[in-house]
């Protein structure tokens, strides 16, 4: 069930032109539960690390947040002493605006990697930001914290817990095209809910829903150093604390969540840079379940397969190749591979010309599924991707230009 | 020492065009040794193996060869029972025309997976080519094997091995442009030398100048299913027969193998698929020889670091996130990045301005190197790669159409 634009009970948002590396649009945004949101995150895996990112990893362990300030084009990554204390300082500005306790304020940043942030723009901003505050005003910061994004990305979703309990809401947004790899690649979102939830059940939800939407993507292979997912619970819906793993409300709350975060970054793949094919590569029949991600991963991430797609050419040799290399095990004369619901390849070889021709019309699709059965055993994985367009190139190669 | 066009004593060449796929230029090429030569070859570690892969391990195992027939156009790579029987049948067709052996008789081909061998063009085209042998065709056998290359690949050297002992020559040809990656990813090398050396000692020669040189470079991460070096000793130069590897003549020997296989490698990978720069990623200061490889690989395969190459963008943040992500353990604090001899970056921070501009005017030659230094160890490793280009991307959408 969607309701976008309408509020989250207890979270306000702002969204503000600070005009950071000369950008034009919204390059600000305010996320404010004023009482105070059970919280929980996932940060990057990669070794180098935001500011932003080290101190959300401190201040996240209280396990309650009132603000989050993002802003985009500086990715304030590879900053220093700085960088660390201009994220503390936006932070303490944001508090002080706010007048809540700095400890609660967490700050997310994407953009441009090694410049310091411009300070004054944000003593500047976030002032107005706070002025500005709405309950309607999500979709503002979904576009503030946009790069290279083309379209913003946001997703709300309505149910009941249980019978008993009152309707309660989640709102998300999200960002991220290029650098979208296994580990959230620069990506960041932020997940609100007026769900009453205590912190360490959203620490224990949010890594699996994660684990099956933002990891299951992949534009080019690349993760970032500044990749956050935040959930906050500002618990105003009115039904009781919810805390128990098993209980149904939770079982409830965790399929939105996971159905939020999976759509979000279905999303953020389609919009991939330059991308213009939404590709998932289902791997069946692998030996172990690691092995069959790390063939549709290998799939996924295969320049040559990549490029194949933006030019619908169902180059099943290419397919075949990344899968050889993936280091999964099986029999290439056994492999199976399906576009759409078509055969493509059975028994390792081409089904037809007939098949072939198919196979091409299906791929000129926005969107398909290329269907691996490596027939060696009994595991899954599915993993979302897009093609290598020209556009890729041209958008990275002139990025910071 | 070049010595480009001459003959290598005891080998004849002949190149024709079988017309393969509706080809234009030459498509098949013969290389021979009547008398036999001492052999090695080392072959793709993809799972998925072409037909000629297959057969020319087993062959390989006697240690002598009398020739290699080799065709681009079509690589006879998931091609089942038929595409062994068509391998198979090349080597019978060539090793009648020669009048040898079939089991001396190696075949390998590149180009498309997944397509039969159209056997009538090689019934009409073998004959061909025994009737046109020649010491000095080596040139039209390098452009026949071309596939998306854009030049032909070759490298000679001459030396005494000792100071009484003959002059010995290495003739040496390549092709390999896309799908170049780690395990010598859809390339062909055939080496070929007058020397006089023991199968046993060629195997063993073999794999070292392999490993420092065609599996050195990458263009796209992608490894293919027919990847073939193969060496060949005619003994033809008068030299007694060298077989201990720690002789001073098979010291001597192993530097001119070395030599012109990183020639070779470096020559592929200046004209990977669309490249428009040559970048030797050279990584200091890691912990181990196995981390700073991983470091090399993971910066060289970065689609987001080459497009910066490709835009003479010095975005040294890029190449930070991707050895973050690498596996390599190193203080992002730390670490130093060198473009040519001009420091970029240094203790994890932009040197100045005036740096990343001098850096950008030397990413805008055809030829530079990237020096990090992660300041963790004293391990080094030392990876070549291209730019990430729009005609990469050209190239490969439509590479069948």
């Amino acid at each position: 069930m969607i309701v976008a634009g309408s509020g989250i009970n207890g979270f306000e948002f702002a969204a503000c032109r600070a005009g950071l590396r000369g950008r034009d649009g919204l390059d600000v945004g305010l996320m404010v539960c004023r009482q105070g949101a059970a919280a929980a995150a996932v940060f990057t895996t990669n070794l180098v690390q935001a500011a932003p990112v080290i101190l959300g990893r401190e201040r996240i362990r209280g396990g309650m947040l009132r603000a989050v300030l993002v802003n985009s084009a500086i990715a304030n990554a590879c900053t220093g002493d700085e960088g660390m204390a201009n994220a503390e300082r936006c932070a303490a500005l944001t508090a002080g605006a706010l007048d809540v306790d700095e400890e609660m304020v967490l700050v997310s940043s994407t953009g441009v990697i090694g410049e310091q942030l411009e300070m004054a723009r944000f003593e500047a901003v976030i002032p107005e930001l706070v002025a500005r505050l709405s309950p309607s005003a999500l979709p503002e910061v979904a576009r503030a914290v946009m790069t290279t994004d083309t379209v913003p990305k946001i997703s709300t979703r309505k149910a009941r817990l249980t019978m008993e309990e009152p309707e309660v809401k989640i709102g998300a947004i999200a960002k991220g095209a290029g650098m979208i790899m296994p580990n959230m690649a620069t990506m960041l979102s932020f997940i609100m809910t007026d769900a009453n939830i205590s912190p360490a059940l959203l620490q224990a939800l949010l890594p699996v829903a994660v684990e099956q939407s933002f990891n299951r993507i992949t534009v080019d292979g690349d993760t970032s150093t500044n990749d956050t997912v935040i959930v906050m619970a500002s618990g105003c819906s009115g039904g009781h604390e919810i805390n128990d793993l098993n209980s149904p409300e939770a079982v409830v709350f965790a399929g939105m969540l996971n159905d939020i975060t999976r759509d979000l970054a279905l999303q953020i793949v389609a919009d991939g840079e330059g991308a213009t094919k939404l590709v998932t590569i289902q791997v069946r029949g692998a030996v172990t379940d690691a092995e069959a991600e790390l063939a549709a991963r290998t799939v996924a991430d295969s320049a040559l397969v990549k490029t194949a797609f933006f030019g619908s050419d169902p180059n099943w040799g290419r397919i075949m190749a990344a899968l050889g290399r993936s280091g999964a095990a099986f029999n290439p004369a056994s492999t199976a591979i399906l576009v759409g619901n078509g055969e493509l390849v059975k028994e390792g070889r081409l089904v037809s010309a007939a098949a072939e021709r198919s196979a091409a019309q299906t791929m000129a699709q926005k969107e398909f599924t290329l269907t691996i059965d490596l027939r060696a055993g009994e595991a899954e994985a599915e993993i979302y991707t897009c093609d290598l367009s020209l556009d890729y190139v041209r958008i990275n190669a002139d990025y910071r230009t």
